[in-house]
């Protein structure tokens, strides 16, 4: 298995580092954030070191959010305060990526929680968005 | 295919409503978000209506993911500025949905864009994170 001992993330999956982990399979291992929004709040990480998506085989991306959907679906079910829920993947320094390794945060929210996504948000014409469409349909 | 007249999603998928389409298969489309972050920031729905997480099947779930994937490739391949990606998700009034129809970000991001993911993270112990991870795990 692809694997980076500089990687924390990968020293987890080894068993080398410590990690509280609510499930995994064949191809992930969830762990809890030990910097949590929220309590609750896991990450899926694919076994195989991706130190980003383009590293990833979609097969196993496409595994990592069935299995995000499955934990969302455990968190509400836990007992553990949970009214809303965040998928959140971060490719990327520009992105907010802190670990060079591929993960998936599941946040499980509630009101009045401290997490805050702003932006300034633009309103582009609808022609400018066609072109948008165009350029990323081109290159699909 | 399960549609709600009131969703505006819903009505661009039955092509009632204007959008621009980068990309579209059985069950997802693929629209530009109206107030993007950043030029390029699309949206991943599916086409059957469903409000939330708990209504939406986990094949249907994991294949908007491997759209969003191949979208962020698309993105990174397109012209449009991007040296980084998120992916995001908010399910649930206090997670920061907007629309009841449920939707997959794909961000472009660059470095000193507009975008803030703020939170003040806590640091529990390894005994409170054990605890959290057998709840989910008891739930799954």
């Amino acid at each position: 298995m692809g694997t980076n001992d500089a990687c924390v993330f990968c020293e987890i999956v080894a068993g080398r580092a410590a990690a509280s982990v609510p499930f995994e399979d064949a191809l992930v291992v969830c762990l809890m954030d030990i910097h949590p929004v929220n309590p609750g709040h896991l990450l899926v990480i694919p076994k195989r070191h991706a130190t980003g998506l383009d590293e990833l085989d979609d097969g196993t991306g496409a595994h990592m959010f069935r299995v995000a959907l499955r934990m969302q679906r455990a968190l509400r079910a836990s007992g553990l305060p949970c009214d809303g829920v965040n998928l959140l993947l971060a490719d990327g320094e520009s992105a907010g990526q802190d670990v060079p390794h591929v993960h998936l945060h599941v946040v499980p929210r509630h009101t009045g929680d401290r997490l805050r996504i702003t932006a300034e948000l633009t309103k582009p014409s609808r022609a400018e968005l066609d072109q948008a469409a165009a350029a990323i349909g081109a290159a699909c």
